[in-house]
């Protein structure tokens, strides 16, 4: 009797210790953003050529462990916005959608169900959810930093494609570290609304760093960073000057390192953003690069989560793109005998993406056959030139990029199908320290459930309840009206009643109430999260107590 | 102290326990071949339309747990030949070479080290070392039973389209079950050289059945059966007469059914062999329905596995084929907004795959049009039924196939890259009773390592050495000659001294040595693999103490 009591000490004291190590501190998501998985093969011989023992692997291979099914809430292939969304909020979305509830397509579309009555309406993400645990955030991209995945963490709105508003929104949102692209999005010169966001860095005590001096003494201590190199987006890892813009490995190392210093832990989002822009362009080597430069991040977030035991790394694209494949029309019959040289050497010849070259060529057209055969071996033909020269003087931006990766291609054994995205399930990897992870096909709004499971987050639907709350229903009783709204800016006035002489402000995409008496400042309430103000709905979005809260300051105030 | 004891000995048993549960009785592993991972969300789009939910998932999804680097041992994109006698025996080898020691390329070209003194050696199989494990085995298949895939795991050759001999070395290979189509392999009529195998296997009591109803009627009494439902390979599933032929699942139903039987457990073998084909002629419907096929194969084979318990499942295709994506060149810019059905009903409108709609053009040309039109919903322009016209008159045979398919895809948003075979890694799919399942992106030959770790065969490679050591060492002090070679067949003539009276002989390919006095047979000993004659060498690989037991046998029989 003893013994079985005994024994079931032991059982309950081992399922305890195995459930609660299912929990981590710090979890880091990385988002190849638009890999297919057939590029994991073809990076592994571009990297390693005929070796195929143990040591010539990807960082990211013995961590695979199942594959994601990634699409739009109304249609099978996604789009970045509403598929890192998912990843981010648990649900599905809309194009273009970032961290917002869908709308309906109709029922013949949709392939969940969505209420109507949540349309538009901001989600709470996992980053926001780690924050109000206590923990450090960042994000590191090679993107801008208000581009759909980074945004699709820390900022809502139905429309990716209004950064200004975005970067708004994330410069709020108490991101400890950002590194990555963009600067045009802080600067007052360059955003078409003139806002100073650099000013508003400053009087928050963020640092910002744009050298890799700069970046390269950043500290532990400095634990407010936005690190940004350059005014839009960072060139591809195989065209970039180590001496001005610091690698994705490198920034994914530096953000770990400055946000292992609070001890409630962290969530970090890596974004490997210009694999899909290559796969946009058709450019093999853009393609292979920048994910080989992603995976030495992978290197550097599992070596820092197996030194340190309380961190779990997830890893999936958010879809696949361009159909890439090693393989093509040219391989249709010899395939099979085809040596490995064949294969590699054409992409290794080339010193520079296409995106690369393209940049060299509009900057010195006459120059273009010597560019390109500098750069890739190629000998361009006489109708290749051509080809070239039409798409520098074409309107469309994206011939000339387009035309450069065709050229690269021809040349090369890796086919491609389309220059959109593709709807095949995903690659999944996790490292976990207790080894608790996914498998098989899971759904993408799994991955989310998973990721929040493991982090222990507060439900991010209560979440999204209290702190994305419709003005009507968090202000009832009191006087209000939204101010000079455009898509980027907006603010609500509110009055405990109608011209009360006492008011409270809020500035679209802020984190805080100012409470004026007259013209003059009362007080300043800060909120948790920024202000969402959804222009679709022509409403704003707030902690459900503000009424409340607002109410009693009036009181006070008076 | 006690209690320390105590706890050890619990530990122990555990470790043990878990250990134990490592070894499998039974093992199936299933190769749907030529299949890239994009072709399950595609088959599950079709299959189950706008259904996200628990249900909507394919019978392999739960079960993915990694992936699979293939490739030949000369080249990184691999031929079904090497790849599945990879699988089979754990060595890499070159293209069209069955269960087959490779011959090196140089060492520029080879992927791993290639040993020059045992080139064209056949190679022990998984199959074959379960054989003398004394379990059943089986092979299920669509295509001729002679086909690469299975001739990987039961024949040795270096020319897989050598089906005439691959045929007779699985006759002579006690194998169990034979599921498929390659009626035409077995029947003198048929066959170049005459050989009357139908006469064989009755001679050894295999039941022979080719009607749906005969198949249907075997039960576990039947422990040696050969079901064969074609000439040649078997229609696709989609364009399959169920009275006729049975379908991939339900024959992966009947051979573990009849399998079972042996309390030593058994090893099956089930190919999804034209998943490949439709990809090579570029199909979506052939790709899409003959996955689907399969998939339910998988699902019995699953059913059994979760039922019998002492069961493991693998499943892997052998390489990617065609660079099949959901997204094509239609919808380079719509791809975000394709609602389910566009991207599905052009492909669910096809009552038949291209190889079914050739076969009824092949049968009535004149019918092009309506053929067409009646199974696709699509109706030709003039343009394309001349183009139909010129495939008809081509001496290409795979020109119509083609074609076909060209038609129909250019309907669809699905697109492909070539029509030979793609070099990314595949998919990895296990089920184990005591979930000990390998994971990340592993090799060709550690799969097959896992596959005999947990089906604890004995040493392949020193089965290889006992069983297919060459005539040389194994007669060393005898005196022999091959006597009539050619692709096919062989003699290996064997006598104690030159002009003894006595002397025996084996055939290539044969199980038997029979032993004869003058003209009369005085003594047949079997053997438990075929003797492998090789062309390219001229030698035989014969069992290594057969000179020692022959010499005795011409003591004996003197």
């Amino acid at each position: 009797m003893k013994l079985r009591i005994l024994f079931s000490v032991f059982l309950f004291t081992l399922i305890t210790h195995l459930h609660s190590q299912e929990k981590v501190r710090n979890l880091i998501m990385m988002i190849p953003d638009g890999t297919s998985s057939s590029v994991l093969a073809l990076a592994r011989w571009y990297k390693f050529g005929a070796c195929v023992a143990d040591n010539c692997r990807l960082a990211i291979d013995p961590h695979i462990c199942g594959m994601v099914s990634t699409y739009n809430s109304d249609s099978p292939i996604g789009d970045s916005a509403p598929t890192g969304s998912t990843f981010a909020t648990g649900y599905l979305s809309n194009t273009g959608f970032v961290a917002t509830y869908p709308v309906s397509s109709g029922k013949e579309k949709d392939l969940v169900e969505v209420d109507p009555l949540r349309a538009y309406h901001p989600l709470f993400t996992i980053l926001e959810a780690a924050k109000l645990q206590g923990k450090s955030t960042g994000i590191v991209m090679t993107s801008e930093f208000t581009h759909a995945t980074p945004a699709d963490f820390t900022a809502h709105t139905p429309d990716r494609d209004n950064e200004e508003a975005i970067a708004i929104q994330m410069v709020y949102n108490h991101l400890n570290i950002v590194f990555g692209g963009g600067l045009q999005y802080l600067d007052p010169a360059k955003r078409k609304d003139g806002l100073d966001l650099l000013n508003v860095l400053r009087t928050r005590n963020y640092q910002l760093v744009t050298t890799v001096d700069q970046f390269e003494a950043l500290t532990p201590a400095d634990t407010l960073v936005y690190g940004l190199f350059a005014e839009d987006y960072l060139p591809n890892n195989l065209d970039r000057n180590p001496a001005e813009v610091p690698s994705i490995a490198e920034m994914t190392r530096k953000a770990i390192k400055l946000l292992t210093e609070n001890p409630n832990g962290f969530f970090l989002m890596v974004e490997g953003s210009k694999i899909d822009w290559s796969a946009h362009a058709n450019d093999p080597v853009g393609v292979i690069t920048e994910f080989l430069a992603f995976d030495d991040a992978v290197k550097e977030a599992m070596d820092f989560a197996n030194r340190d035991g309380y961190t779990a790394v997830v890893i999936a694209p958010d879809h696949g793109n361009s159909g890439i494949s090693l393989g093509n029309s040219r391989s249709d019959s010899t395939y099979d005998v085809l040596p490995i040289n064949d294969l590699i050497q054409p992409l290794r010849d080339c010193k520079l993406t296409g995106e690369g070259i393209t940049r060299f060529i509009l900057a010195n057209p006459a120059e273009t056959d010597n560019i390109f055969f500098e750069n890739t071996g190629i000998r361009l033909t006489e109708e290749e030139i051509q080809q070239v020269n039409n798409a520098l003087n074409s309107t469309d931006k994206y011939l000339l990029p387009v035309t450069v990766a065709t050229l690269i291609s021809k040349n090369t054994y890796v086919g491609f199908t389309t220059h959109g995205h593709t709807g095949e399930d995903v690659m999944l990897a996790v490292y976990h320290p207790g080894n608790y992870r996914p498998g098989g096909v899971i759904k993408s709004t799994e991955l989310h459930h998973y990721m929040t499971e493991i982090l222990d987050t507060p439900d991010l639907d209560s979440l999204t309840t209290s702190h994305f709350c419709i003005d009507t229903i968090a202000l009832k009783g009191l006087d209000w009206e939204i101010a000079h709204a455009d898509s980027t800016s907006a603010k609500l006035i509110i009055r405990p009643k109608k011209d009360a002489k006492i008011h409270a402000e809020i500035e679209a995409s802020t984190d805080y109430i100012t409470i004026f008496r007259k013209e003059k400042v009362v007080n300043t309430i800060p909120l948790l999260s920024p202000a969402i103000y959804v222009v679709p709905l022509q409403h704003f979005f707030i902690p459900k107590n503000l009424g409340e809260l607002l109410a009693e300051e009036f009181l006070n105030g008076k």
